[in-house]
């Protein structure tokens, strides 16, 4: 299986290896004319190369300036949308549909289509949205041409474009530094430390990539294989712990679960990653029977605070029960859960499993949640229900132990 | 390198085989609402491999219905559009350009991006759009839809997605079968005839292929290694010829190109794929001096038939002279070529190089040309010379021999 | 798993395609003394690539004289091996030891591994032996250099340096050529039949390749998955058959082993690949329960001729009595079973499952064995025992069924 | 190309992680037996795997006693062998060949073949030999068990079934940290470290690998691609320096060559390594001009001292001149080099091209060789001649400005 990814990479890595082009006396704006002109693709891709190029050599203001050339002059034009429009709905023929459709697309779309014929493209695209992300404020106007590339990513970044790669100490050193430097929940320290988390027999590591961009995980989970549900991650990632036999275990525990590219951002990945994982490790250890998260609550310790709760003062018990209240009842205005990684879960139709106290004693855990843990339960065949009511209902589904947790509210 | 080709088809393949969806109560446009309702995806997934199930066993007239139902129901609705341009207009916020391009986009976009989550869609949606062409006539009003097919699928099939590997004898027989198939310009008899057309040291097999549909061969090209520049395609695909050693070659001789898919009519990869190939036999094989077709002249015998010339009548010489001006001087009413493949071609940067008399004698040859063919060729150094002289005013380029076969017009 | 075995076919083809070593002016005993000669492998290296060169291209008498140069020049010398005997009787050191050993060693062994150091030279090999056993009889007294060649092999060729390879529509067709060539038991006539033997989803076939000789299978076993155990081998191969899903399918039947390399005859692979077939499959499908052949009776129709048994005058099941007393009672001087099948699956513990008239009604069927077949059973759980009944006692085991086919022999 | 080496070590790493057999309650010398017994595959195969799984668990006494059973009781017996070898001599027939043969095999070299028919023995096998070369020394009689082990590893790991690996940060961290565990001149300090000997594009490492043990280089070569040759091993790995593109090296220089396996010692591979790395690397970078060592001269302290000669006294000028001297004059009694990285290079046909004051300048380079080193150079079209000179008359080939180093001897 790390065959297979490790001959995607290879297989278009082989074709980005290509020579620079050579430099070029044309302005910015006129290499982009040159690639929106209908002279074809022969001049147009080196003048694509040529701008990616000297797009990555920019610095900020000149990045910004290039992306004010975009949202200014290369956007749709109301008047001829709006002529196109008239046009096609007197009269609703293909030829008119046509000229809509060109009408209503903004030229950086193109200009996006064909900067990604250069082999390497589209990575380079990626990193040129982060940079815009990072530039401009979503709440500018400017911030419309995100919209874009937003539009062209949901395109290309397709789940049924995507491979999943399981990540082994058998996976290229190039993939695998790459996990150290995204690993966003529990950070890696070091070589060994990554070691632990993907060699032993009973942890696994699954990422998401895109075929032209091999080296690049889009997204991925890590997973123990335990006996039981766990309750502390420092247990769990202990470094003198004793390692299961995959066959040994019945439960499979997504503790850390990562977004690699700021580029990326808003295309969701997660849900389906951590579906197909499930998935595949069902037919692999027909032993595994329940899929649960080991997660952070990271908003419980600002929620306590605004509430006027003392977390110092609870003991484990009580952290539990505040915990428990604080996942099934606190609310955003819009009546979603309070906590975003909540609304990641139940929004999968996970549902609500186990609240543990004293679980993540890191001080991110401490500062965050007091240490308190909460295990997210997978269970394929509830999914559809549970998502129901969440979707629907706006309902935080829980087990019954953790709403024994939470006392009725008061009738009114 | 055949071994990358391999890889993919088996990486992909691993993917796709999945079990079927059970079937679905549900009507046909039941399931489309499902999948495009923002419910997500869990319950949409299963309605989308069962639509594209449905689809699969339609007859053309459920067909009919289903691309009816496209067209007339998840089309884009003037009124709204209107209203958020006049919005974006007066504003030209992000949340108006969000607007404005939600509603500028026909759902039936969306609906095609939601099928194709599900593993193997990707051929499935180039079988739809072939159904499509097939039933609807593209003077239809109807044929509406199809450009929403187009615009998706050349964002999709875009250069940079698109992988070139070499079809050799070591490549899977389920990929050989199709090259026989697919094989437009030259027909492949049989496995043998096939095998003489990849396994000899002086003979290549190329073709594009898109990571989601490893099995299928988007185009491909012919390629035979020779020494000069051959004038007959009989003599170059004989039985009983002796094969070079791809050394001893100075010339590369792209004597067949053919699409594979009807549901990708219109997305060009041709030009992209000879200049590929011309540069990665470069760097392979640095003997090789001259890069050129043998084509053929599929529409020469009716244009002589219109201008009533006798092809019985004309000797070699005659046959030669007068292929030589078709190909020059027979334009169509927007002044490009009268001939297809010399749109192609010259499209592409290439020239008219030489032509031949009794250079295809296959019963389809001599209806087809009287036996005549050309050869274009692919000068890189040219490219954009060439390509300009003909974007802008037109000119078929030629070589001096074949500027010499043809008379200057009488003065006007 | 196809993709493993496309992969390491390139990997090593890769590597043998070198150019040839420029032509030698030295007698072929000249170079074989400079490959063995003690001033290293840099001349030894193009001396051994243009010997084996030189070899392929002899006729037969010139290999006959290069086979009695290895037979008489390149042996053993007693006179040595006995006073390195002597030596280490008295004293038996490690120098003393070493002594013996490279007197005991013939030199045309280390001929062998020199020139098998010369890239794709194992294949070479492998053809010289089968030139050697094509030329002398084993009878000879020459023959003895065969008894070097397959001392080499068996250790070249050691189980744990073999690699099984699933054989499948997505193979390369220069493997799937071969298995066309090399099927001995039921010839396949064309690539039309050959995809009906590996295409369909109940069809399965195997082979071990050693990664020295990438494109070369060493021996290919063609599985068929029923439900029930099959009787008749036409029924099995049958054009208009309906395919079973795997999953349906309870019973593996190895219908046909074949052998590839006549440079290899004696050195055994075929119980082991039964053995790892059988357990792939099981993991693969556990449905399977009943591992199965569907094998011919060679020596059927002759034993009844020497018994003067006309098979005209037996009805089926008087055929199937006789084909039941043959297998169980017919046995060699030795006291091994009279036929070379049986022989072979019940030395690797299967016993007699059932036998069939009717089985196969081609010509080659009817000639050997009046159309009766045999159905082996592989049953893990009895290998032990049945093979210890087997060696130990020269007993066939059968099952109930079969035995009751045969009369008990009458009291002495 | 890093490509194929991935997938080698994933195709065997997956024939070999099966599960451990059940353990035995036979003796080890019973298991041997079991082996040995013709009975066959069937138990022998379990029995086998019994026995290598017991001897990975044995203490070093345990495991001495199982190594003086081998060296006791599995060895020839020299009465049957003169016997045999009588009766050979007498009538060198088949039959009689075939029997001296078998008698003068050591039972202990069918019992390593039987035992290499377990998936992953051929590992095992190379770590017992590595076993018995530290637990019994070579000058003691048992040490003659050895030769078997060499007999047969010197088959098995014939040249002809090596496989050439890059080794690059795209290669698996399973087999990198293996290359910073086994390199032996200029250890590698850590994953950074590493990195930098296998990342940059002027930096290139190559190793010899087993098919059958993928997850173990064998040898490996690190390689640093230069303008002009250098004269300082500190500077060529300087953690500051600038990378070359490896299209302006004119150079490559082999820095390091490390031997990883203990039980493979005596099984020659560096010199196929090195002329196998030069051939490839200069088909794929046509500049290169000049292949170089920059090597280590560990024995000339040693000799510096036996001589008399304080290396604090001398300046970079007297210590290049002693060093050209000790290389080019010091000789063992039997007349070849007395330092063994010089007998290593000019018996691959190598030269010594330059000598270096104040090149390695690490405690070890001082401790061993007060800093200096030398380039030898590998010259394919002197590889003969050179090789011809050292093997003959065990001349020092050496340039001509070394040899100016040095002073003519005194006339006698």
């Amino acid at each position: 299986m790390s065959l297979l990814s490790d001959v995607l990479a290879t297989l278009f890595a082989r074709q980005s290896r290509k020579a620079l082009p050579p430099p070029s006396e044309r302005t910015t704006q006129e290499l982009i004319g040159d690639i929106l002109s209908t002279q074809g693709e022969i001049s147009g891709l080196t003048a694509a190369a040529q701008l990616l190029d000297r797009f990555a050599q920019m610095g900020d203001d000149e990045k910004l300036a290039f992306f004010d050339h975009l949202a200014g002059d290369l956007g749709i034009e109301p008047a001829k949308v709006r002529a196109a429009l008239d046009a096609f709905e007197a009269d609703p023929s293909a030829a008119h549909y046509r000229r809509f459709l060109a009408s209503a697309e903004p030229a950086r779309q193109e200009l996006a289509r064909r900067l990604n014929r250069v082999p390497g493209a589209t990575t380079q695209l990626v990193e040129m949205r982060a940079d815009l992300l990072r530039l401009i404020p979503r709440s500018d106007a400017r911030a419309r041409i995100d919209l874009d590339f937003r539009h062209l990513f949901a395109s290309w970044f397709n789940r049924g474009f995507l491979v999943l790669r399981p990540i082994s100490w058998e996976s290229p050193a190039a993939i695998l530094e790459k996990i150290i430097a995204y690993e966003a929940v529990h950070a890696i320290d070091s070589w060994e430390d990554l070691r632990r988390r993907v060699e032993p027999a009973d942890r696994r590591c699954f990422a998401f990539f895109h075929p032209a961009m091999p080296d690049e995980p889009l997204i991925f989970v890590e997973v123990a294989l335990t006996k039981g549900t766990p309750g502390s991650v420092q247990k769990l990632l202990a470094e003198d712990r004793q390692a299961l036999s995959a066959q040994e275990a019945d439960t499979a525990v997504f503790y850390s679960i990562s977004n690699c590219q700021a580029g990326l951002a808003g295309i969701s990945f997660g849900n389906s990653l951590i579906k197909q994982v499930a998935e595949d490790l069902s037919a692999e250890l027909p032993n595994l029977e329940t899929f649960v998260t080991l997660s952070p609550i990271p908003t419980l310790a600002a929620w306590m605070k605004e509430e006027g709760i003392d977390p110092a003062k609870l003991d484990a018990e009580a952290l539990k029960a505040t915990a428990a209240r604080f996942l099934l009842t606190a609310k955003r205005a819009d009546g979603m859960p309070y906590d975003p990684v909540t609304r990641f879960h139940l929004g999968n139709g996970a549902y609500v499993h186990a609240v543990h106290a004293g679980a993540d004693t890191s001080p991110k855990g401490m500062a965050e949640s007091a240490g308190a843990m909460v295990n997210y339960r997978y269970d394929p065949d509830a999914f559809v229900e549970n998502h129901e009511k969440f979707a629907g209902a706006q309902e935080v589904v829980a087990s019954r132990e953790v709403r024994a947790l939470v006392p009725p509210p008061a009738a009114a």
